[in-house]
């Protein structure tokens, strides 16, 4: 990958809308948008102040006063290296956003020498330059992904440094003990102990206590940026949509206005004060001819697998005849997972049927729910239940939790090498094996902040970017 | 409407991208962003110099040193007024393109007073502060859903001014004219003659050639943005998606690495030196029962009703059975159509056996091309042969053409009204009769301008733009 390049992409969502911005970085970056910009004070970029905004034309070929194509007029901003967000030249340019201006700005720049952004290269640069360690890279894209607001103020967190600065100092630490221990080798005849053992045995502890927390913290990080799953279970017409419906609208409603995509984004999703709820929806359990009835269950059950919470809904009116047979095969199925029994449409339930159907429902332990769906009745109480059930506890600003398996992954691994140091050092384990599990653990915390990084391993996270980004 | 409110939309594509941008427009855009942005420096907005950016966070609540809410780390562009595109202050808030940070920020803009804008609000506000007019407001849509070369062009032409500012111009002085005749109205009694009738006669008249000059100007301006329908008929098999595939895919190699989008938007449409064709499927006909066969080839007959160009396509190797009978149809239906025969395959052909085919098919009067679509023989043949049967030559930086049937309908009721003012001079006309028309005429051109505009007309116009322009 070469970095002396300059390149440029379209850094808005892609399609046509009021204005998109094109971004160039690189060393060339105000000599290439210089050749095609002509500001309407006749001001080179190259001579403007950073950090201002200029209004102009983009033309297509090199500029003669006589002759030159006009693409568009834009805004051009101007930010100088070190002070921008890839840490070089930058240029953006804010153009009108039909697709073929925007086409025909990148076809301009590439042809006075640009090249089209990799998917992550601007992160990727900032990366390169300094600018944001790896973690913090890694966390631009889970920012522009999240759709609830736990995964976006996590993500926000580890954007900002997080935890990985804190392991960058330990990783600090631990390279002084090593380079002592290493030092000692050298000196093996004399028997000298530069490395206080004591001290480091303190460090790995340290180091150990803090790695174990983080890694803990990632069941919490997973679920919340993945969601939780939920299966919704019940027969046909107990008024399972509705409740789907109610619970999906009344997220939706403040936004609906705003994009239309949103609704593609989120589907099937409810965000909860902030933690999406991912729901599974159930084939509906149909009276039909015992075979295709069973059939239908079986897929049902299936479904009850991949949840976290089960939602059991049940028509208070209707309670249908099967239900035992029911109850025993749900229950048995989900009998790890955590449940909650929904009683719908108590609008129509006399105090005394409410009762009996309680009754009826007695010998099944689990949370219990009466609710009216279409009315509307006791639904807070049902997304109470769904987030007391759910075991996560609002995160808040200053919160560390690692939401990214490839984190996990090394933790895991830097977790058993500070193991392995913390057991030598008990046993007086020789200083070249302690050295090596040091540098073990130092490895694998070096590859969350990328102070250890292979081209593999940056190229399986840039490439999940968007392009412009 | 009420234009002393604030306003904020999301300007940037619907969707996820690396940036997103939401503009802020109105008396209180300073004090509204002032309360949920600090500025890494912590200057305030009210106090920045016009046209610079500034890195900072967006915050939920009203700021407070200990209580905030990050959403997101943007950057803030401020444009003072009457210099920016709506001509009031203006901020703009680069965020990272996330949907879920978009949504907030709009939720917080309006927490603090802001609203959301309506389409095409923020050119509305710039048409009401005199930034544009209207024709060049209409152009802003325009340039947006502008797909090929020339309708960018005219947008831009259009935008820049084009004619507008010249019908603005001519109306001016009908004003001082008509002022004149209507002074003398006045004096009636006195038969005075303040409005020179000769000076009058002589703008009449020019105002008559450039009126019927713009308005002529329609049908080519009309093609050019909507595209030149192209129906493509011909029997199964004979190599027509092949072609279209070709014509659509030399097009489209260059600019599909850009944008995934792009097929959407101007699917079967192919641009030929900057100018869109729209190529009409027609459902090839099938050789089945008799029955069947009619009824495809009668919706296919529909179709070329719709064209203005029709491509004929014929197997040269596998001369159908069926051809005179078909061709005397295709003919007949496309008799005021233009029309290209194309012999394809000719790559498997004999010098001897082209004969023969050109012989067979000497009877038609026609634009007759040899292609071969697979071996891409002589498809710029092709190409130049649809655009010299369009009509349309290329235009120009400076060229002036009329693209909307809105200044069409108003551009020939102009041109009826000073018809009758010419006719009214000729005839002796009354002075009250003349002001009549003179009136009219001036109306006519000022709805274009938008000197003359109605809620309803405005309404029309801005209802078609996308939120955020």
């Amino acid at each position: 990958m070469e970095y002396n390049s300059t390149v440029c992409a379209v850094s808005t969502p892609a399609g046509t809308g009021g204005i998109a911005m094109i971004r160039v970085s690189g060393e060339n970056a105000f000599n290439i948008c210089d050749r095609i910009f002509i500001a309407v004070n006749g001001t080179k970029i190259t001579d403007f102040k950073p950090n201002t905004v200029h209004f102009g034309k983009i033309v297509t070929s090199e500029i003669n006063e006589n002759d030159f194509k006009l693409i568009d007029e834009v805004l051009v901003s101007v930010f100088r290296a070190p002070h921008s967000f890839t840490g070089e030249d930058t240029v953006e340019i804010s153009c009108h956003g039909s697709i073929f201006i925007q086409q025909k700005i990148l076809q301009t720049l590439i042809a006075q020498g640009a090249r089209l952004a990799r998917p992550g290269e601007f992160t990727q640069r900032a990366f390169m330059n300094g600018k944001m360690d790896l973690s913090q890279a890694e966390a631009v894209a889970d920012l522009i992904a999240s759709t609830s607001a736990a995964a976006h103020l996590m993500a926000l967190n580890q954007m900002r440094g997080g935890f990985s600065g804190e392991l960058s100092e330990l990783r600090r630490q631990l390279l002084d003990f090593v380079s002592l221990i290493e030092l000692e080798l050298d000196f093996s005849e004399e028997d000298v102990e530069f490395a206080d053992r004591k001290k480091l045995k303190d460090l790995s502890k340290h180091i150990e206590t803090k790695i174990s927390q983080l890694a803990d913290s990632f069941q919490t990080g997973n679920a919340l940026k993945n969601g939780i799953p939920v299966a919704l279970v019940g027969e046909t017409n107990v008024g399972k949509s509705t409740l789907l419906n109610l619970l999906l609208n009344e997220e939706k409603a403040i936004v609906s206005d705003i994009h239309g995509t949103t609704r593609d984004v989120i589907e099937d999703c409810v965000n909860i004060q902030g933690i999406t709820f991912r729901f599974i929806d159930t084939a509906g359990i149909r009276k039909t001819s015992d075979t295709v009835e069973n059939l239908g269950i079986e897929r049902t059950f299936q479904q009850i697998e991949k949840a976290s919470i089960v939602l059991w809904i049940v028509d208070g009116v209707n309670v249908s005849e099967r239900i035992e047979w029911l109850s025993e095969k749900i229950f048995k199925c989900a009998k790890d997972r955590k449940m909650i029994l929904i009683f719908n449409k108590i609008d129509k339930l006399s105090d005394g049927e409410l009762k009996i159907l309680e009754q009826l429902f007695l010998p099944f332990k689990c949370e219990k729910i009466k609710i009216s769906a279409k009315y509307r009745l006791n639904t807070e109480m049902l997304q109470e239940a769904l987030l007391k059930l759910s075991g996560i506890k609002q995160i808040s600003e200053n919160d560390i939790v690692v939401t990214n398996i490839r984190h996990y992954e090394a933790l895991k691994n830097a977790e058993t090498a500070i193991s392995r140091v913390i057991a030598g050092l008990s046993g007086n384990l020789s200083g070249d094996l302690l050295a090596q599990d040091v540098r073990e653990c130092m490895h694998y915390l070096g590859e969350i902040t990328g102070e250890i990084s292979t081209d593999e391993i940056l190229g399986n996270i840039f490439k999940k970017f968007c392009i412009g980004k």
